[in-house]
Parts: C-alpha cells; structure tokens; sequence
C-alpha cells in the first residue's frame, strides 16, 4: 500500500466527512459525502446493497476519496484506489461504530441492517497538500 | 438544463468548496476541492492548462460535483453533468472574481495568468438531500 504523507494522516483520524468518487454505468461521475474510518491500512464505509453507489462499484472498483482540512481550506488528502472487499454487516455493528465516531446520539441499528455491508477500500496512491 | 432542487439552491451561491469528480486517463477517479460559482446556468471553474484535471477533462468530459451544506452535515447537492466549453482567462480576471468571492484579502493575478482558463460546466443532473 501507498504511505498516506505523514502532515495529512491526522485528516483520517478525525470524524470528518470524505467525498467519495465513483464511476456510474453511463460513464458519468457520482460524488458523495460519506462516514469512514482508517484501519491502518485500509479505507471502511458503511453502506447497503440497495445503493447506487454499490450497483457503481460492483461494476467498476474503482474509488477515490478527498478530505478537506477543516481548518484550512488549502490543505486536502486524497487517496485513490480499488474496492477491496465487501464485507456482511448483517446486525450493523459497523454502522454503529461509525455513529459512534461521528458523534451520533444514541448509536442505534438501522431498519436496513440485513442489507448492510462494510466497503473496504485499497489504497493505491496517496496525495494532496 | 435540469432544475436545481430549490431548497439546495442556496449552496450555490455560497463561497463552499466544491468537491470535483473527474476520470483519469487510466480509468482512476480523481477528486478535488474547488472553488466555484454560478451563473444561473453553468458552473464555473478557474484553473489553468497545466493541471491533471484539466489533461481529464480533455480526454474525457464527466464532471460532476458535491457540495456539502456548512450547517447540515446529512445536506448536500450532486450536480453531475460534462465540460461545455474552456474559456481562456489570460488576465486572470475570472480568477481574481473567484478570489473575491471566496474572499482572499488583496485579490491579485497569479504569475500562471498565461495558462488561466475558465472551465464551464454544463448540468446533466441534479440530486442531493
């Protein structure tokens, strides 16, 4: 994997929202904000079955993601990669580890638990500034 | 052109970052922070001739932004859609206009002037919540 650039990797500890990239069938792009955490090696969503995004990366892996620093709108990372893997998520306790981390009241299941998955992302190249 | 949500309508005419979603010549997808604004049609973009983005876009002309509401983390407006033109901007004039708008003190040319473009972005569709 690719070393995330030492001044930027503070910007993956924090709860802050990723904008998240990926190619649609027709060739377009879809942006969306997305909850993540880091692993140490690898970029994890929550997300469902039923979503575009997902239909999108079972077609093509390809993922990217930009964090702003929020406290200074010069200074950004954006990793690029592949999805890696997609894990079952079946009692969402994923998902609510990620409410947790964004500082969500009361952490609670969702009604779409049983289609829930964690998306693994690799990371394949690191930049930003 | 489509018809922007109204009640997303604002963050356009807000100083936010908008985050920028274009396809690399190897298929990769590449996501940028980028200063914007709207002229009641097309989105509009500074940049210069020198830059990744702008090697994309030529090759390829999917862009599509997001841009995250400032009050409301569960908020943003996805405007998919192609690059329509590249004016040239080689006073810099449109870039000094976005400096304004984003408000930098002392708005001032860049020594890039030459290269500066204005790249328009037509809208295709538009999503959010």
């Amino acid at each position: 994997m690719t070393t995330v650039p030492p001044q930027l990797r503070p910007l993956l500890d924090q709860p802050l929202i990723a904008h998240l990239g990926t190619v649609r069938s027709d060739g377009a792009v879809q942006v969306n904000p997305m909850w993540f955490d880091f692993d140490g090696e690898h970029i994890r969503f929550t997300h469902t079955r039923a979503r575009k995004k997902f239909a999108n990366l079972a077609e093509n892996p390809a993922m990217t993601i930009e964090i702003l620093a929020p406290d200074n709108p010069y200074s950004y990372l954006e990793l690029r990669g592949q999805l890696a893997e997609i894990v079952p998520d079946p009692e969402a306790e994923f998902y609510v580890e990620l409410q947790r981390r964004y500082g969500v009241p009361n952490p609670a299941k969702s009604a779409d638990a049983a289609d829930r998955v964690i998306l693994i992302m690799a990371i394949d190249r690191a930049s930003g500034r």
